[in-house]
């Protein structure tokens, strides 16, 4: 579907970039940025290229999943908040038809009664959350091996 | 309300850009820029004036609903996915008195539980779905034939 | 589906024959009599022929369905206050496999809860509300867009 | 937690740009622009300063919250519409660590049912609604009493 | 609103005429016939005329309520089964703009949950349930009060 | 199951005692005390004595009920408030073994939605709403003539 | 109850008129009459008489249920649509005091919501769905070893 | 699907094994045992065999149910309690892939509300309740209706 | 609508007379006389009086409301637990028609789900939770802004 | 927590004071008088005083629960119909912090629906019903056990 | 209905065989070993004897409950984790008809909103929470204090 | 916790032994087995034990949870039908305090509603679905990630 070295889009929703900055002792010191090196790095044993973006803006998200289309072949996206309101969101994903794995760092079904539906499970390929940063590896694991299947 | 010409606001939602190129075979061939230059020529029909206009973006549409009041003689709105989630486009809509007409290219009552609702259908005169384009054009029939009524 | 001219079965639900007698103030003086006439009017324009009928009795709305069969190329119905309560009507509108374009006078979203689902909407091609009349004209013109592209 | 002098970030929500213009025999005919005169003048009595903004969109609404952060003493926030809807400007809030006050003009719980819940309520120290323009300024009285009681 | 004499129509949904032939020892041994004699009786004293009828039809009952406009000052109607199921039956109570009083001759908020709502108590004057007989004589005595003082 | 004449508690709930002085041109200009008089006139000719009372506490509406056990051959209340929230006074009525007649002056289940749920109706032998002052008098006319029946 | 050979009422409700000639890939092609013939024939083995009747009537069926009285001694009945939405048939039904089957073609508990619960089984003896045209055959034969046992 | 006879497992759930020594007066003196004796004669007359079970553990009635795949040609199943709880039962019936038959003794309709929705009945072909052990034969009869057809 | 002095009822609900008292570490040290003596204070700085009280029980409550009515130019009430189960409270103030601030000391909305809802609420001018004593204060000064401008 | 003699408030709600003298083939003959002298009894043995109080009223039993504070070491509730409707009673015991058993006579579970729930539950240390008087004496044990061991 | 010597059967659900060595300074240092010695030595002032059990299995549960019958003359049952999931374990207590005595050590109240409902309760003569161990003596007790009183 | 090597239990619920032989076209041709394979290829690689089980009972699963006590340091659990049905299991997995990672195979949020709540997920570490067998690798991974920074 894209050219000759695979693409991965890597979305992260709302307040994300206030990662490892805050309550460190709870949410831990890592930061996006941190996960954005590691995931790199893993990307790069795998030979893919990644697109890392945060975004406090549903339609940003919005226009970075239309973007993807054609020139990723898979999107990893950590929707935070827009995850239990957004169905726009949810619609441009289920629109340009690329695999999807949606990551959440802590345990959504451990918290608030409202944070655990997400409007974009049902159209993602695979769910995974409170394995913290190494939820964004597994999805990319799980992203480059449909590659080659599909 | 307005200047000698009638003018009408149309506003498309979020991923409405994609129609067209997303699976043909299900949702058609015919692009939003169809349907502009059909309702546009509807529009000379009837000596009236288009602003035809596309955001993924709840607080643009809500921009624009605002920048309408006392420019725009009605509102033909397809909120799309914001349909279901967005108080502010409804309280927009209320708040600039301008006759609305909603519209949805397929049939909402047939699809997920969770589009069954609109935020904005309670404000608006009329509501059709299930038309496809041809529901923008009878929209927009609707709202000319309030212009002369109110 | 059926003989060389195209016809159009249009039924009216419960209390539509008191329409334009009662609270003109509110729902205007237009009778179902002067729906018909324009209806059959805009017919003529078409080349299609019209079934006009109105009825109180939701097993009559279910037999005039049935009859159709075979011989109209579409049903617009206004089924009012079954709307909210027959599944039998629902079932004969799935059963004759003719499109369907459910017609409503007033935003029925703006109205009592009760009034919200419409047990006929998942079975219809395209719902209207809230525009009136027109709403029959613009189903009308609808149903003969489709005869053609079936 | 900020410099010599205390600072209030003050954020109006979607469509209360609208105020004073809309409907004035109900709403009243102040403007946003008069409730900032009138709590600027009453800040500067207390001897703080104010940072008095409006927006339509969530996404601005956050991030104006998070650079708030160690910038602003307390929050006041009328987030209207998006009280409803928006999980984002909560997380966004409690993200932050300042003391919120929540400001809502009309008595939310006298409207539409969909309005009698707000997202942002759990996360804020006090709410209030009714009071008018006169809520921001017991409002930003609380917060002031709050910066010398932690 | 009606010539010189007033005239009450008295409405008994289905199934009523097994009255007094089915499980007397719960039911008692009066007949919807005997229900008639006594009323009749009353109404002679009141001066009024009784129109008393009984079906096990929906749209017989609409087609009686929309024939008593103009000449009914009142309506008695114990829906019975159709309390629960018919809004057509309410639409036209509320078309015809006569003062309605609902009777259910047992206590429906002691039997099974689905009957303790009824569609047409929202748009009748006055309810009375589990009076037997008597809450006939009782809603014709109301209406007749009502004549006069409308 | 009482002495020579038979005896009637008529118990009015909270609130009723400012009847007739409050918004006269809504609920009339009726007292409490204009339905004891005619109550009373009404008792005098079927043979009975009343014993009217009303009171805003919930537990000596509870205490009244009890204390008419042995003494009252029937009692007529109309709970007011405390017909949504009292299982207090449900119990009471249902201990005491006297036949009840619950009576509300305005037609409930055309008003708020917490106020179409009575915890009494249940122990009730009738109930009735919306006939104004004339409810209280069917439901004596109908406790008169279960004394006998029983 | 009833004369020398024993009766058996059979009821289908609506649209089963349209039984086999509609989708017959999916249906069967076996008709309504089909049926009749097969369950007259097994009525015959049995020495009991059927009465087999359609309608599309709510009403019609509660007249032939009320008629059925001291005249059938059980009754089959496929309520159809009407499973779902009539009281009126129930209360007939428990009424005349006959041993009453209930049969669905297909299996309403695999179709949509709305079609799992049925007003009428709470009345029943005995309920079948999904077996097609055997479950009238079982529901005979079940009815049939009642008589004796009663 | 399986070898030259034909093979049918009845699977009964939790408590049915007390069938006939409990309460006899209410559930009659008929036997778990005598059930199998009636049920066995009818296969040999249809020439198939019987698998006959009881368990009151979920586990092994889904360690049957698998068991059953290549072995069995119709299952049928009173899942007694666990109708209403397990969904480890349903996806068994579901894998195996054989036509299943759901049998209630009683009819669960009518009694307690958690008793109405059974997990089994989306994965059956048929649902039968209420007819006593002649449930088992009729579905016996079915299965054997569908080794032919399919 | 009352004499020269303007006059303030302060009703204070169930269990506010432990204020103070228990658990000081969570609740502050400040005693309901406390707040009495710094309201007083305001009051008498606003040229109004003070009615200040506490009950545990629900009638008196009611009784203090009625009783206002002509004496009292504004009502602050903290409604505590009855808030939540009272529809006295709520009709006797909406009978009396003075202008009500509710006020709660700690934030609801931060509570127990049965805290979220107040009967109170819809019937009141302005509420306020969250900003413990000094929501009276606000109370008192909204009321007072109230008197001039009716 | 309070002087030499541990003392052990009883409450009993409304209605148990009718106790053994209403229905006692149902309730039995013990009257609260009866489970006041067993129950003191008990107390002797256990060197414990007892304060057994009966109350109508929901504000007298929040005023002996606040008297109660510093004065008794264990309370004994049986809320009766206040268990369902009283937040009051509820923090009012939330706030002594005295330890709390709850007591119902019956098995509340097994009746009404909205008797399952009891508000006071959540803030007691134990809860028992159905097991008659008993209940009372199996709390006194309990309480006293506590006092020993906090 | 047993032998001379009477016997209560005690059963002990899920995870209850970790009593004591799980997080003791929250559950106490108590094992279930100890509740057996402790229950056996109370069993033998009163003359009965203890078959006290403990398993994970629902079915074993069930099998345990259905083998006392006609040999245990009271049932104390912790169904654990069952009481919330198991229709069986509630069908085998209903069908052996023996006093049920429902214990739980902590108070399910106070927890999950899932543990608040039992499947159990409804068929138990008396349910405990929250008094630790000791619940099961009160049990004990008034199982025997049952025996003599049938 | 344990010995010198880590041990990890791998536990599989209901039907998973059937996998790879059935509908291999949709769910793959990979059997329980293969994923056993593959995963202690990896527990190798991590140096760390498998003791990897499959068991269609909830107490057989029960069992093997609280065996694991002191002895696993990880658990993986694939609780299939049980998530949605066990609070057994959940109650097991909180008491033995060891790490759990939830994996589902399929993408339970795009599946039938009853199988989007997870008793187990809320006592997990982390929870992921849809990604097939890698699902079981990815948890590996995690909980030996968790054994050191513990």
């Amino acid at each position: 579907m894209s050219n000759n070295t695979n693409n991965i889009l890597v979305l992260n929703g709302p307040n994300l970039n206030l990662l490892g900055t805050r309550k460190p002792e709870i949410y831990g010191s890592l930061t996006l940025s941190d996960i954005h090196d590691t995931l790199t790095e893993a990307a790069q044993e795998y030979g893919v290229t990644l697109d890392f973006k945060q975004s406090n803006s549903e339609s940003e998200m919005v226009d970075w999943i239309q973007a993807a289309r054609g020139k990723a072949d898979g999107i990893i996206i950590n929707p935070a908040a827009y995850s239990h309101t957004s169905v726009a969101i949810r619609d441009a994903l289920e629109a340009v038809e690329i695999p999807v794995a949606e990551v959440h760092l802590s345990n959504i079904h451990a918290r608030e009664e409202f944070r655990h539906n997400s409007y974009v499970s049902a159209v993602a390929k695979m769910v995974i959350c409170g394995a913290g940063d190494a939820g964004y590896e597994y999805a990319l694991d799980f992203l480059v091996s449909q590659i080659g299947s599909e």
